[in-house]
């Protein structure tokens, strides 16, 4: 999937640079100043409209939306179907020691507290106020990338309007119309660019990322709190496998294994 | 209905091309270039946007959407009361080998919840959680084409952009003005054709077609929480038909005589 | 109400035209292939974005739209409060008669699952599910024409470039441009003329037809439910008096003799 | 506050014109047949797109809005513990002469349900009812702007094709270009100057008063279902204040004094 | 994070300004009637659209968005919890002190309320609608500087074309046509860099202030509501824990010492 991705992205690099070298010279589409008003414009507003935190975690967002690979459902599913079977044998205190190891942070803290015993309502509240959380954070980045991607037109047309009325003003011969114009257009081109190949695929991606994550969290809360309340492994199977798609339904394994040793 | 649209599609490509043909020559509007850089650029920038997985999803949701056909609705409230006469007589357990009949997945998953005695309120929970995934996935293939849809139009911008920068820098004499500006233009009309005939209707068909299911599953999961507890089948079918519009509702035959059978 | 927006139809032309002929002639707007490109690529796109029976459902929805007037709010109100008194002396039985009588399809109906005896919470649900559907049919006629004024511009602005296009290649003298660029621009014309003085004043009507007919078929749910409990006539008049705008409300004269013979 | 928005529509016309006349000449930028087309076209597609009652209650809003006064919240809130204070020595038939002197026919509504002993919820359904179709019939009014807005520029835009069209059939020698372009261009100045500086922000101001009116409404039906509840003046005034802005609050005197009154 | 804002804005107009005079003269981008347009026309507008009151207190939300310091959820966090010590120990009377010295008005109103011993759902109820209407002032804020940025592009347009128009009309001579241009342009200029380096990225900041301070509030609103509830300490602070984000989470020091404290 992230393969795809990054290919994505030299993919469309490589169509626009073919198409530019294909009828002209790549040399034409670089200009200094028009890279320093959309880029700088860019990252300017952007710093205006968002606190340096959130630009900064939006930055970190992109690397762990890229390389951080998220959980696999099916395998939380058995976990899942795991401590409930301990639970069932040997109590919710024996899910300590399975709590401690879990890597996910969110399972962690979810698992510590039927260990504490704290009531299931409360459970349920803790963990449903730090998922609204994640979705905000997550939601925070998402919205740094969708306004640079509307920051970026604006900027290349702002670039080419400068360029349009410093060439209009001292506008003598016709023939030097067309470079300068040129040059102006160079500005646009960057804008519309970054906005369409960069700001605006990516601040979708995080967002399938981000209700992806999201999903696998509900699904902990529902087989925690089902473990909580001591259903039967089973049943719980049943319910947290309308979260998977029926092709993963269908290569789910482990599960149907753990299933039949009830 | 879906031959409407196979014609909508020839109709938009045929009056097109009538209007080129009509004013010049098809010829003009192809340019090897132009074809890369807007359909290059969308296919590139939805794999940045989106997992290949759910691109690939939304390619197959095209092919189910034109040649699968979806479910009657009046077909399936007569099964429905069929279903519910048959519990009537010979109990919930009767249903068991209807349920092993029954084509569609998602009835077949229902009625084997009530055969093994589910508790109604996970039922439906299990049913609608379901419900609520499928419209999520369906979702992810309209918005895959919605995705294409503004990227097209932007990369035939850009591509008028490296057309147009690339002709002005090297602006001497003002006779190649005409032809080049015209080769420019081609990835602009591509972009709006693709986004206009293609893209945008196709994300619309694919809405349409997924309310029409969703709706058909919503009308099986009220049915089958009807015959669970064991209502009359006269009144299941009154409620069911709440679902049908008023031309189907009066097309719909089989019902009554399953109704005046009781 | 239905004269004005007939005049304004009329208006909107007859503007137009009178714009036209004041600074030229009317002659330099008709251009068949221009029609072809618009009109026709319009509807293409609507026949693959909607299946057929929803877009001849749009088009039936406009005559009904414009000739099929609505029921008076005041009248429906006075109707359900005889039925109220009806119901207080006679019984709910003794409606059956009236049920029969009633011309509202909808009314009918409710009528009808009062006398049966439904359980009101069933009727509720019955005519709540059936206006939901209704809001829906209504939804989609709204949105064909949505969808037909944003596709009218965007094959306009096609039919354009494909005029441009042709005219730029053949660019030899310049003196031929500007009557090829007048052609050009007519598909434009007639592209933002069909959007914003048909299609999208159109969808608008359609939006505000249908929240009339809703409101007065909730008005009808209300008055029932309160008939099935056995209200008092006049409370279910000043409940339903609640849904008359305040001017409506100043010339809602029948219902308060109805109140005086209480 | 009214008067800073007549100054503002007095400065928008007043910065426009001196725009206009800094560079050029205001004669410029008549054209009756640009008025026609733009105002004419506007009013046509919106009574195609709304009924006549609703345009004409459109315009009616903009009076109201400009020239009647809105209650005062804090006022309100005396007079509501005025009431209650009332109701609390007297009892709730005490309210009847208060409630016929009462200016606003909301409040009046409000206290005649209590003294005639409606039963409290019933007095809520009503009164959140009326305040539902109150706040339906203010955004009729906004939409009729909001729709006008768009209609503006793009009937600017139709006019200016139309004379783009007309001039470009007949172009034959260039000098004539320039003031006829001019002339096309005018329609477009209409349509941005009426949407962006009458249509727009009256749209806007509509939806500021509303959210006043209904704001206060709100404050009333709160504050009568505490009287009728028979609640402390102290408390209700309390609960009431919640509904002042901070600023306001600071302000709020007569409402200290009658708590001292208590 | 204030300073990266101010940071933003002086890089915002540097690059542009550097931009500007890479490529010629910065002389040429001052035109007076072009400031009084675009600033006028925009400042006019929305006074038409919101009352003086509220374009004034967005102009103050400007200069407590930078200048005053939100406070810290960890030292809030804190303070609850020591509160909840104090009244676990002395009792909720206990608070009256505390309550007169906290610095936040709205801490100090809900801590007034527990003290007088208002029931716990009046509390909520009170403190919660004074959190609507806190949020419903902050929009208010917000969607003056989002019509600015959408009134100044706009007025940039209306100026461009007045520049144009008189300019076209007196079009004798092609070599006054590049300067002219070039003036009618800058408005133009002047709205874009307005709304995206000012009043689009202002709104975008008021916006995140806004949902940090109602976070902050609703943070006290369940503190104070579970010490009212006289919960345990410990469960308050792990309820509360939950409002932070994980990196302020791992920062959180007090809050631990505290509850070694217990």
């Amino acid at each position: 999937m992230d393969i795809a991705t990054i290919i994505g992205f030299i993919a469309a690099i490589g169509f626009t640079v073919w198409g530019i070298m294909d009828s002209g010279d790549i040399g034409n589409f670089y200009d200094f100043s028009s890279i320093v008003i959309v880029f700088g414009g860019t990252i300017a507003s952007t710093l205006v409209a968002y606190p340096l935190k959130k630009v900064i975690g939006a930055m970190k967002a992109i690397r762990k939306a890229f390389f951080v690979k998220t959980l696999d459902p099916s395998g939380v599913i058995s976990q899942l179907i795991e401590l409930s079977n301990l639970a069932r044998r040997e109590g919710l205190l024996a899910l300590e020691e399975a709590g401690e190891k879990a890597e996910d942070e969110f399972l962690k803290k979810g698992i510590m507290l039927i260990v504490d015993g704290t009531d299931p309502e409360l459970v349920r509240n803790i963990l449903e106020t730090e998922l609204t959380f994640l979705e905000e954070r997550h939601k925070d980045g998402q919205s740094v990338f969708e306004s640079m991607g509307s920051y970026a037109p604006a900027f290349g047309m702002i670039g080419t309007l400068i360029g349009l009325i410093n060439m209009l003003v001292g506008m003598e011969d016709a023939s030097s119309v067309g470079p300068n114009m040129s040059v102006a257009l160079v500005t646009t081109f960057y804008g519309s660019l970054l906005a369409n190949a960069v700001f605006i695929p990516l601040a979708n991606k995080l967002k399938g990322k981000s209700s992806e994550e999201i999903l696998l969290k509900e699904l902990m809360v529902e087989g925690l709190l089902s473990i909580q309340a001591g259903e039967n492994p089973r049943i719980i199977e049943e319910k947290l496998k309308t979260f998977l798609s029926p092709e993963i339904r269908k290569n789910y394994k482990k599960g149907f294994e753990s299933e039949d040793a009830l």
